[in-house]
């Protein structure tokens, strides 16, 4: 096949222009892999194309005398049909169907910079006669858009099924594109029970090929946090194996690096809670309608994002069941029912489950997903004054698991009237902060509920002294959920991927042997020492894995766990073993160190600490340098717009906050517009820190006044621009 | 008020017939308490009518002064109508309405033995005329029958609005029964924000009159384990506070005495299972139509039990989307996905996670749910025999879970042809029994798929060894869920209740103080002396409280914990202290030890440990004393009658298992139908235990014959009636 020059996108564009098909604009996104991805990134990229059928290319190789030419089958279908390779070849007559290596790739679609930017856009005009272009019928015959990529997998276009037909038609020599019906095929093809679908996956690569692709593919994160901090967080996230995208929209799934982190707050926490009485119960995830609504007020902000099951197999059910957002309505009239007596109380129950929230904004991992894993506890006393001691308690094991186990700092505090759960006495809050978007972000949050619930649904018993008579219980309330993992990410990771805090990470440290030979088993006692420590480091319970895989460079490994964010790196090689010592590369600034082999472990360990201590160190350092005390209104946005937190003189007023929400929007879309910047968002109130001293006196002590109303101050209040997360402060 | 003489079902039923009132047949079930219970048991004894809306009789007293006569207002409503009291109150013309004491209710309904049983039929005619009788507008003017209770809240009849009506206004003199719009009446009453709803459920009894009616009314389980075995099993779930009911049929939730059980066995095997190298993670709950029906052999059984979410908010969704009913179409394109060289095998994945089966059979706590609590497992391996190993690995820690945890025997075994998981190569058990029904019961399986499913999805990857070329990875998948804790109650609970074996029991010990004087303060020492012991006990890391409530005498102290299966009390008094010891009375048996209280720690470990085995063995002699070897025909259906597990040679053959299954029953069925009982089912193959020692030699040696089909025996396998759980093996 003769060499052709790489197709453009702006060639594609004119093709189209020439013949005039009309399309929407090009829409951008993060490369992708696969149509889950595809699809996530499209849906955040333009959500009204979320929907859009996908389609898919694929390069076929059939079996050929190594000598002869090439004869490759592309296949361009609708995602969703499917494509048996063995009856195209039989259609075609050709045998033994492959997917095209990535040099067969370049030579049919030179503008693929790999195998997940196969585009049939990008085929060569005219397209060689060697190579058999099927078209899927039922994409031809739809009048419907269907996003195809250009020459990469990180822009798409949607285009009707006739107009691509049009496009192939014109790139065709002869009678034009050959449009087949694959489901027909299939149909009449021989069914092959339990037969494999054809592969459309990568080809395995040989291990040194692998090191190659993997390095130029899949090694590097592609985005840099600075520039594009939402590329990047996903990107870390699926590079760093934290979870991988899920073919509904908002639902991701958490593989083991991710949810073990989850496991070890779990058990933490759970240990913690026990101590002070709290048991764990498990309510069923549905709901009844009239459960649901017995409480309007409260279900009100849930109702546009509660899922319904209206349909079980093939009957509809008589009423629907919506599945718990949340367990107020599930639990309370229980609660009313086991509460007979003041020896009932108090109730303390906690539950670890899932809860879903339809949310219909962008979704984005941990933050803002369809379904989200947390605890809920619950509580109920017969006085206020046990109530509001909990609350401060459950609010310090918070501060602790984001403090002592996730490294990340935060700053315990109220939250403003206007920002409270609504359905709650008062709400307090540990808040957290993004420092490369400067905003601040609600960690886990500690209600009082006082008596609303409780009057609600009847939570009452007769007082131990007769003359208070019936007394309705005192509830809280409280929600710590994964997006804490999503905080972790985004506060410790880096260009190179993740960076996770040793006392979480599922594996702390990592082996790699390094000065190895080519010669086949002289590599063995490199290996053997490598898997000793491994050992020996395990046998003293560190999570510890010598990465003993072939094939790959130890440079490609130092990256690989880099991306992944093992918190330690240990190298060993002759020359280690031979000084008895180990090179150790901390991930957190990459800092290397020789340490002595024997007692290794105990050093580990005190390193890990050290490690943990340092992440939590720098990340309260950036937290404190940004959380800025401002007096004068003048210096609010630009403080804010230098990625800051504000700390107002503030006279705790709703009406006050809502002024300065306004105030500091109007003048900073002021401001930005002419960097031609979107509009941001004014400042709402983070919270009122508890530790008020840390910023000292106000400047006109008792007369400061507040900076927006010139009423008398109150307290010093954090402002900021919050992080977008699901909608309700009840999490 | 003249004292009427009680009502009978009898009366009332011959009134309805002297009314010429029409009706289906009365429904007796468990007694209940509340509509959620009512609905359930209704559902249970009658699955036909489980839709049928109740009602509800509530009885109040307005205030009035204590020498007047008391005109009591009995109300008759829809369950759903709201019933606001001060309403009526106010409709009424009366003051301040109370629910009822029990000693009015008596008054007003002679028959009523408890407030469960105030039944608005139940009503003496004529009713006095100082009884305000109101009956819901809504329920009247309706065609639709609805349920209501006889004399007592045990059994049910169901009648059409319109009768019910007619049935009131023939016990009223006058202008017949008072029809009140509920809904109107609420309308127009002034909203009191945030007001309590009327407390619709027991008015807190002094603690004096507490420990009578409870002594009375709630303290027994009501049943004998052998005489209703099913009203048991329910009761003594319900009375120990291992689960309630819920409003959603099928449903029900796991209160921390059983949930804390769960997590027991949680923490355990996920200990075991780290070890054995598998990593636990969350896969979304939904799964797309399109990733359901990926496989339809496979998901064929699970279809009609789907529940499938359809909408969100108020937006109908594109498609709908299931609640996963397993995971395997869920997790396998993934592990097609991140499979792509043998370098990621093996691939050992684990979830804890909750599934939905929404099934239309009668629902059972624990053994048949439509919402379950489970772990699945699922491995991926380049070679069988590491995968065989693993069954093998999994399936002894199931054995430990059952043996070690809950104390329960289980026979280790692999299914027959006909009973393993369909889409597998092969199915081991551990296989439970319950003596009480003589029913076999599969306790978790391990499953070995073979390549099944890797050559659906495609899971494959190039041989290290190149001659070998492309694999498919060798799978297995294995679950354990919280029927584990039914199976465990029926196993050794009793007459009173639970018995709950130490390892798992949320609380180990009980400490009552006993002797107590009636003077104030006189018991403080017995007090003091009660929470030191508490305090050493859980010092030594054992789950011991003292039980320090006031108002309830020892005796009844006694009863509570053993109706919640305690597996150890123990008693302090003044002589107990003066003597230095504590009397020890263990809830497997009854039998009291005294213990010195030095070293009373030590003494209780032991002593909880040798529970625990005493548990184990008592199980396991009488498991083993049903299970009956039988090599002639004629011994089957008798010893299937005499609630045994058959041991028979047997030939493995699939068409010979469906002969002994239909030989069995139809056996059984002539012999039973002399003593009129329900035909049984026929005998099932449980399990080919891998022990075959135990039963011996076949008596004819190598020339056994299979018990049906005279062909050669091949094993000793257990045949047995099989206790109703998820029809699917695959659990």
């Amino acid at each position: 096949m003769a060499t052709t020059s790489a197709v453009t996108d702006q060639a594609i564009l004119d093709r189209l222009t020439q013949l005039q098909i009309a399309h929407p604009d090009v829409i951008a996104h993060s490369a992708v892999k696969g149509s889950a991805e595809w699809a996530a990134a499209l849906s955040v990229a333009q959500p009204t194309a979320a929907q859009t059928p996908l389609t898919k290319t694929l390069l076929f190789k059939p079996k050929t005398a190594k000598s002869a030419t090439p004869t490759p089958v592309l296949i361009l279908a609708k995602d969703s049909t499917e494509t048996p390779s063995a009856a195209i070849g039989k259609l075609l007559e050709l045998k033994e169907l492959r997917l095209a290596s990535e040099d067969l790739i370049k030579e049919v679609i030179p503008s693929a910079a790999s195998k997940d930017d196969v585009s049939a856009l990008a085929l060569p005009s005219p397209i060689p006669e060697t190579l058999h272009l099927l078209v899927d019928a039922a994409l031809v015959q739809s009048e419907e858009q269907h996003a195809l990529h250009l020459t990469s997998s990180a822009s798409t276009i949607l285009l009707k099924g006739s107009d691509i037909k049009s496009y192939f038609d014109s790139l065709v020599q002869g009678d034009g594109v050959k449009v087949v019906d694959f489901a027909e095929l299939k149909a009449n093809a021989p069914a092959p029970a339990l037969k494999a679908a054809p592969k459309e996956k990568k080809a395995e690569p040989t291990p040194a090929a692998a090191k190659e692709e993997d390095d130029k593919y899949e090694m590097a994160i592609r985005f840099k946090k600075d520039e594009d901090f939402s590329g990047w967080y996903t990107d870390v996230l699926l590079k760093g194996q934290m979870l991988d995208y899920y073919d509904i929209s908002g639902c991701y799934i958490l593989r083991p690096w991710s949810y073990t982190i989850w496991q070890t707050i779990q058990t933490w926490f759970d240990d913690e809670i026990k101590k002070l009485g709290v048991q764990d119960c498990y309510f069923p995830m549905f709901v009844s309608n009239a459960r649901l609504e017995k409480e309007k007020d409260h279900i009100e902000g849930f109702a546009p994002e509660v899922a319904w099951v209206t349909r079980a197999g093939q009957s509809d059910l008589d009423e629907p069941i919506a599945i718990r957002p949340t367990s107020e309505t599930v639990m309370y009239p229980y609660y009313s029912k086991w509460i007979n007596s003041h020896r009932d109380l108090p109730l303390k129950l906690n539950q670890w489950n899932s809860v879903v929230r339809w949310e219909f904004k962008n979704p984005q991992p941990f933050l803002r997903t369809r379904e989200f894993l947390w605890q809920e506890g619950h509580t109920a006393f017969l006085h206020k004054a046990e109530a509001d001691k909990e609350v401060m308690d459950i609010l310090e094991l918070y501060r602790k698991v984001y403090t002592d186990l996730l490294a990340v700092p935060v700053v315990p505090g109220k939250k403003s009237e206007n920002e409270k759960f609504a359905g709650g006495d008062y709400t307090t809050t540990v808040e957290g902060f993004i420092p490369t978007t400067g905003r601040g972000i609600q960690g886990a949050t500690s209600h009082h509920l006082g008596q609303n619930f409780s009057k609600m649904f009847d939570i009452s018993v007769e007082s131990p002294i007769k003359s208070e008579g019936r007394l309705h219980a005192y509830q809280n309330s409280w929600g710590l959920s994964t997006r804490s993992l999503g905080v972790m990410v985004m506060v410790h990771g880096d260009d190179q991927g993740l960076v996770l805090p040793p006392r979480v990470a599922l594996q702390q440290v990592v082996i790699v042997p390094v000065g190895l030979s080519k010669g086949e088993g002289k590599n063995e006692p490199i290996y053997d020492a490598c898997l000793k420590l491994e050992r020996e480091l395990v046998a003293a319970g560190i999570r510890a894995k010598a990465d003993l895989r072939e094939g790959y460079t130890p440079g490609w490994k130092f990256n690989d766990w880099e991306m992944r964010g093992v918190p330690l790196r240990l190298e060993l090689g002759p020359r280690d073993i031979a000084a008895n010592t180990t090179l150790a590369v901390r991930r957190l600034d990459n800092h290397k160190s020789s340490f002595p082999l024997p007692d290794i472990a105990n050093t580990v360990r005190t390193y890990l600490d050290e490690i943990q201590t340092s992440m939590y160190e720098r990340a309260k350092e950036k937290f404190d340098s940004h959380l800025v005390p401002v007096t004068n209104w003048d210096d609010v946005v630009p403080t804010l717009d230098a990625k800051n937190v504000l700390v107002l003189p503030w006279c705790e007023d709703g009406q006050c906050e809502d002024d300065i929400k306004e105030r500091s929007k109007s003048q900073a879309n002021k401001g930005e517009a002419e960097d031609n910047k979107a509009p941001s968002a004014g400042a709402k109130s983070l919270c009122i820190p508890f530790d008020q001293k840390r910023f000292g006196a106000f400047p006109d002590g008792e007369n400061q006044k507040c900076i927006q109303c010139g009423k008398k101050a109150k307290s010093w209040t954090m402002f900021g621009r919050s992080k977008l997360c699901h909608d309700l402060v009840y999490l």
